[in-house]
């Protein structure tokens, strides 16, 4: 149980969150945090949270939990206003889909790793925005992975890792960067190239023909292109390296595909078909 | 209605035509034509099928519509099969995904484009393989593109078009080129960017990590991988310029994205992912 969650960011990742966790009843009280008060207002009356507020001093002054879940970007700024506010009591925790940046943004602003910080990361979420589209549900059966680091509370762990129990989720122990390399080669690359595909073909000049005859792999293919582009700009910019590094295997393997093709080379082209066949055929989620 | 569909080549896209056919009671008959005895046995043990031969004389003998779906690196020695017991009455289609090579190959081997020729394709499939995977509704609902040529004789698009009327799809005229672009664009690149992904995970150390932690965009977006190598290693050979082309494109916009993450340009980002984004919320498939 928590008396009170305060939840930075009520989006579909916040407000699934509260959501889930009104319907465990495992809170007494869950307080919007965010700079919009109609939004807060909004989410308040769709009764996704309990209360709304912009003031940091007041959103948290009795919050047991604080859950960070905007946008990469904005964590330093989010990390700077809750500074004067933060006390020994207090867990903090995220959940963003990158871990190292917000691990060094914690450094950065309050001098070291707070010990109350629990880095998380549930590995849910669709490509709606907003609290609109929050799901009770959402995390129901998902894995969420965090990351605590050596200065890291165990009381604090133990908080956070109830909590996303308390929706449905698994939580499981990752370490930092292999989390980063991890998401980096299974969600931001492929995020990365659904979203070029569409923009390749959406500047096309029969660009309606092309989308009228497109069928159900293109759908499914594509879907995460929908997603928010700010936050995908933040992860991508946030995990640089191990994005990079990702898209660099993936070049070498895509520039094989290519040189098959324009050399009518199709054993290489067979094998590396049926090599990538037989990976996603043991992948059964 | 049909008296007697002789269909060369019956698994999932041919097997459900079959199938999509016999629940409408649109064929008297329904012969499978194929290389393998066994094969063809367990498609009528199935009710596939209602007869299988591997003999082309006989398949042929009285066959009123001749449907392909083979892969399409075998069209040639299947024309050259078909060429002995080919006549003025029957109708010949076929359900290959890419459309100027099936035309090229018939000039070849008939000399010129038979008049009885309707090639064509179903716009619908999934990432399964083999009868046993097929469906009597895996066209309902779907496009079915045809390409007849100016020599096409009308009666035979009229009998290919009401035939796959009756498995529930929409028929629509293209051009054989334009088919080949447009094809190229939404399934080819995308089923080569999948498998290549795939590909290029399966060969990490920690592929069992990658797969464990992966969630739903990642499956959605790897689902076409575990389609069929040999007959997508034909469309990328047989569609091969198309294919190129639609690289080419995918490529330059993947440099960019690339370039942005590299410089830290926001920016950019979020214009190309945003630019995705509205494309695709606009694609409501």
């Amino acid at each position: 149980m928590i008396n009170q969650l305060t939840i930075i960011g009520t989006g579909l990742i916040g407000g699934s969150l509260a959501l889930a966790l009104k319907k465990a009843n495992y809170c007494n009280k869950i307080v919007g945090l965010g700079r919009n008060p109609q939004r807060l207002d909004a989410a308040c009356k769709a009764g996704v949270i309990d209360e709304g507020t912009d003031d940091y001093r007041q959103g948290l002054a009795n919050a047991d939990v604080v859950m960070i879940s905007t946008p990469l970007s904005t964590y330093a700024t989010v990390f700077e206003n809750i500074k004067p506010h933060i006390n020994e009591t207090m867990v903090l925790s995220d959940a963003g889909s990158a871990k190292r940046c917000v691990v060094e943004a914690a450094k950065q602003v309050f001098g070291n790793i707070p010990k109350c910080l629990v880095p998380g990361h549930p590995i849910a979420g669709n490509e709606k925005s907003g609290f609109e589209a929050a799901s009770p549900d959402l995390y129901a059966q998902r894995k969420v992975l965090i990351t605590p680091l050596p200065e890291t509370n165990t009381t604090a762990i133990t908080t956070v890792t109830e909590m996303w129990q308390a929706t449905g989720a698994c939580v499981e122990q990752i370490g930092v960067d292999l989390h980063d390399n991890i998401l980096a080669a299974t969600s931001h690359l492929p995020h990365m190239l659904a979203f070029g595909l569409v923009d390749s073909l959406a500047q096309q000049n029969n660009v309606d023909q092309i989308f009228r005859y497109a069928a159900g792999g293109f759908r499914d293919f594509t879907r995460i292109a929908a997603s928010d582009p700010v936050m995908w700009r933040d992860i991508c910019l946030q995990n640089r390296e191990a994005v990079l590094a990702a898209l660099d295997l993936y070049e070498q393997d895509l520039a094989q595909v290519r040189t098959a093709i324009e050399q009518g080379d199709a054993d290489t082209l067979q094998t590396i078909f049926a090599r990538a066949k037989k990976a996603r055929d043991q992948f059964t989620y």
